[in-house]
């Protein structure tokens, strides 16, 4: 235990009061962390000044933050989500060299093994929505394209709901696919127009959400995790940029490069080319891989 | 809702990304306290830089918190109190003029109406410890008695445990007692020499103070809650200096002027005089009240 060397509490030296109980033998890593949190904490508490009932309903915030959460919902994440910083997290883990494409947070919706399907396929399940051509490139920051992209890609239905929230209400693996590309770095699939969707907004982040004025919405988006060997694996989303929430994603997930083109095709040739029944939306985006560090 | 105008989400522009959603309508003091808690938690992370893995854990730490709490449990309280949050909050909220005694927490263990006694009684009702004669004045800021004072006191007993931690071991209040100062301001009664104690550390915070090396230890202490008309009411302790953790408190409730003196009384005259069956402690220490704001 180390002497407390910055003497008795006071409310200028509380953080380095604090930080000195720190034992010297306390493993490096979690000391450095304890010590930011402690002098954040301590600088963030001192500018708003709260009153004890103010602080009082912090604490019970929190609590019932952590009550909230079960193996099903992770409230505690929501939060994070709400006050961005999943994605600030995800941004420092994922920095990327200029060129290559940006990540966004996976979710919550992600499913592992899911059938590989050909290219071309439709992953439109249950009928539902506007059909929706997806097509692009991988391809590397010199501009070649990358053979053998392992492409994961889920997304909601036209309700709003990715198919494990409607067990036995949408089919199995409903708006999912997992694809690979040919030498060309190409890809291509039909799925259905995806839709904004709201948060879990029934517990303490959602009353939150409701006080600052701000909505529950994710702008509607489609996700992606491209794998490739020699490639760092991307995790993002592409967005609709005509979304109503698109400049106001509850979780702050859209960043400027996500933004993707929804085209509506009405053009008779192309619909015969493309082999669809009526007008259809084409989304063309291409991803660009870093290499491995 | 207003426009997004810091543009989308970036590592740079991460916390007025956020907080530009905060709504205009918003009630003003809710929208300042989450602009700067927003601010400051950004600052940390990008300080702090977590892998996902350790982001997760942390979110895991504050759900169990949340989890370990109930009616009679709030690990968040102890968090706080063991990052001197709340020694902080309480610094904020009981700055005194220059020469008035300091606050220090309340602490859980404080029991509303306690019964009167009479100056001089012995609130020590189990008979164990060292007996330990308490003693001094309530003055203003002048240093003229405050008549009318009415004093709450506290302790655990010699075990380290207060009444209400073992009901139906130790008699109902004891150690506890509200006395009230004559013309004079001066107050004396008996109890037994206090103990340290641990905080519950049973749980994620006691799990979290081990891996700092910390202990949960609280040195031995009386409280005291001092109301008078026309004066702020001083929520404090006074500390045993000789206590083996005076310089490491687990939740830093120690201020240099709330160190009192425990002098043990051996001198045949002195104990025939207070009508001590032998020796005892004695702590004379004067309390000085803020006059209202």
């Amino acid at each position: 235990m180390p002497a407390q060397t910055q003497g008795y509490f006071t409310e200028e030296n509380s953080a380095d009061v604090v930080v000195g109980q720190i034992a010297d033998t306390t493993e490096p890593r979690l000391a450095k962390v304890i010590e930011a949190v402690t002098r954040h904490l301590h600088a963030a508490v001192k500018e708003i000044e709260p009153t004890q009932e103010e602080w009082l309903a912090a604490i019970m915030f929190l609590t019932k933050t952590g009550q909230m959460s079960d193996d099903w919902r992770q409230e505690f994440i929501l939060l994070s989500d709400i006050f961005g910083v999943s994605m600030l997290v995800d941004a420092i883990n994922n920095r990327k060299p200029s060129g290559a494409s940006e990540s966004t947070v996976l979710g919550p919706f992600h499913v592992p093994d899911v059938p590989e399907l050909p290219m071309g396929s439709n992953i439109c399940l249950d009928g539902k929505g506007h059909p929706m051509l997806i097509k692009g490139r991988i391809l590397n920051t010199e501009g070649q394209p990358i053979e053998g992209t392992k492409i994961d890609v889920w997304q909601t239905n036209d309700d709003g709901f990715y198919d494990v929230q409607q067990k036995g209400i949408q089919p199995d693996f409903n708006l999912r696919g997992v694809f690979r590309t040919g030498a060309d770095g190409t890809y291509t699939f039909w799925g259905a127009k995806p839709r904004f969707y709201p948060i879990p907004d029934d517990g303490p982040v959602g009353k939150l959400l409701g006080s600052l004025g701000r909505h529950p919405y994710r702008p509607a988006h489609l996700h992606y995790i491209l794998e490739a060997e020699g490639y760092e694996t991307l995790i993002t989303h592409i967005f609709d940029p005509d979304d109503e929430y698109i400049n106001s994603d509850a979780v702050f997930g859209v960043k400027e490069s996500l933004l993707a083109k929804f085209d509506l095709i009405e053009v008779p040739d192309r619909i015969k080319e493309e082999g669809a029944e009526g007008p259809f939306y084409e989304v063309v985006h291409d991803f660009v891989l870093a290499p491995e560090a």
